[in-house]
């Protein structure tokens, strides 16, 4: 079984190339909440359906969120009569959130609403959220303190972030699956997709105990570099590197991960970069990270499993 | 200023009416709030929303509730999903209900966001709530008890009912809108609309000390009897009535509301009811109380007003 970690788009492409490769039990993709809001009641977990929808094949590539061919009567109706515009809902996509919402009103954990809406869009993996319990990403800026989802949709990305904090991350515990996956003898490799580090990948970090059962774990741990060149794929992470203070750079990647991970994937364009990641006790694949069609998905989910086949029977050896 | 007491379908018609022959400041609406409830996370508010969809001149005739030309892309997604498919939303009521959540959410009173709410859909008429507290009405029934929508639409008002409970009612203060319009020198009548009496006039009844303050209102109340003949124009009226063990007609309408007001228009069909109906101490005015368009609606509400003025006049002589 492989364990992987996802936040949003770049997340969820990897999930989908590993399901791709993988059987149904062969794969738990684990999932950040730290974008978690409630708007306007509805209980909204982006990170979540954007796993979902892309491993379900209907997630909206054009937008890289929601779902596509959707409409957006609601939305449209919503910003007539005043109602909030900043946060987009297309029509179908309130479904989801409706079903999620009423779900956890009844007292079902975010997991067991995961479970019941990805079977109901078709998804055969499991995808579990970090932690049953709440946490909410905190972006301390020049502008103050903003929820996450402020701070990326209604001023998208703008203000220069001084400090992240993932408030209840210290008093969060891993949703069951997810802690039962670190725990299953069957556990092949940790897979940390190519999402947003801080954005994405600390707030399940940020839960107390989680780095120190990750620095323990005896399977490969490979990370997927969400940078190339000093630049992004897609969203804030290099605007927030940069101004957390750290190097832009896949070698920046790997020094936020160490400790954490065994190898890094990184693109071609930063090959040079090899060595001074391996520094860090590091092992490096070097390949295209790009996945912009599903195959590509699927190739480079393979070259990762690969990759960990390699690194497990070089641990053995 | 009139004062109507009103409910759902019924109670909007007539409220049309009035707001047709008055002035904005004319005329204060108070809605029934014991149907409201949280459905998916949505604060749904059917009375209010009946009224103030009727008001704006966009309910949905052909579905008796809800906006017309209205689309179902959110609920087909909902079901599809497998979420609660027993109470309709849909796509442009959705956005009412958004709005209304968001604003409570943020601390509104329930009367401020039906203001702002039928602002934006263009009413001119002021439309509160009874109370900015909740009260729910429970339906006591041979299958046990049921919320008033799950009664209502979910069971299609199919059980015996034994008992209607208005839970929060004794603890329930009018909104501040209501109370002002109680005790408004310029009150001129208090009109209570066609609406099922246990069911949307009996929860605002039911508040502490609300039965005597309109008992001792010095202005001509006036009620509209929502049976014709031994039914209700619509609605479970007749059949409540019936299972309660009371008798269904006007002259129970009038044995209902007795001590609380001074006259009730009943409809031609009744017209030998009459003297029964005066014998209880409450005026009478026959007519057509059918309000199939909106033209019948303002003749209606006219026949109102020049009847209440004849009975303020008569308690001057």
């Amino acid at each position: 079984m492989y364990l992987a970690l996802a936040g949003g788009v770049g997340g969820a492409r990897l999930a989908n190339g590993l399901a791709q490769c993988l059987e149904d039990h062969e794969l738990t993709v684990v999932v950040n909440v730290g974008d978690d809001f409630t708007h306007c009641g509805l209980r909204i977990s982006p990170d979540l359906d954007t796993v979902m929808y892309t491993l379900a094949g209907r997630n909206n590539e054009k937008l890289g969120w929601g779902l596509a061919g959707e409409t957006w009567r609601s939305f449209e109706a919503l910003k007539r009569i005043g109602g909030p515009a900043w946060f987009q809902l297309g029509d179908e996509d309130v479904a989801t959130h409706l079903a999620r919402t009423q779900m956890l009103g009844e007292g079902r954990t975010l997991s067991a609403a995961t479970r019941a809406l990805a079977t109901a869009y078709g998804v055969r993996h499991r995808i579990v959220p970090m932690s049953d319990m709440p946490v909410r990403t905190m972006v301390h800026t020049d502008e103050g303190v903003l929820e996450f989802q402020r701070y990326f949709v209604a001023r998208r990305c703008e203000p220069v972030v001084r400090s992240i904090e993932y408030a209840g991350a210290a008093e969060a515990s891993p949703s069951a699956d997810f802690d039962a996956a670190l725990a299953a003898p069957s556990l092949r490799a940790l897979v940390v997709c190519p999402s947003n580090p801080y954005l994405s990948i600390e707030p399940l970090l940020a839960m107390t105990g989680m780095r120190k059962r990750i620095g323990l774990l005896e399977v490969p741990r490979i990370a997927v570099s969400p940078i190339i060149g000093n630049a992004a794929v897609k969203g804030p992470a290099a605007k927030i590197m940069r101004e957390l203070g750290h190097e832009v750079s896949s070698t920046g990647i790997a020094r936020f991960y160490r400790g954490l991970i065994d190898a890094l994937v990184i693109h071609e364009t930063d090959a040079a970069q090899a060595p001074a990641i391996e520094s860090l006790g590091i092992r490096v694949l070097v390949t295209d990270t790009l996945m912009g069609t599903r195959e590509r998905q699927a190739e480079l989910a393979a070259q990762v499993i690969g990759f960990s086949g390699r690194l497990a029977a070089a641990a053995l050896a």
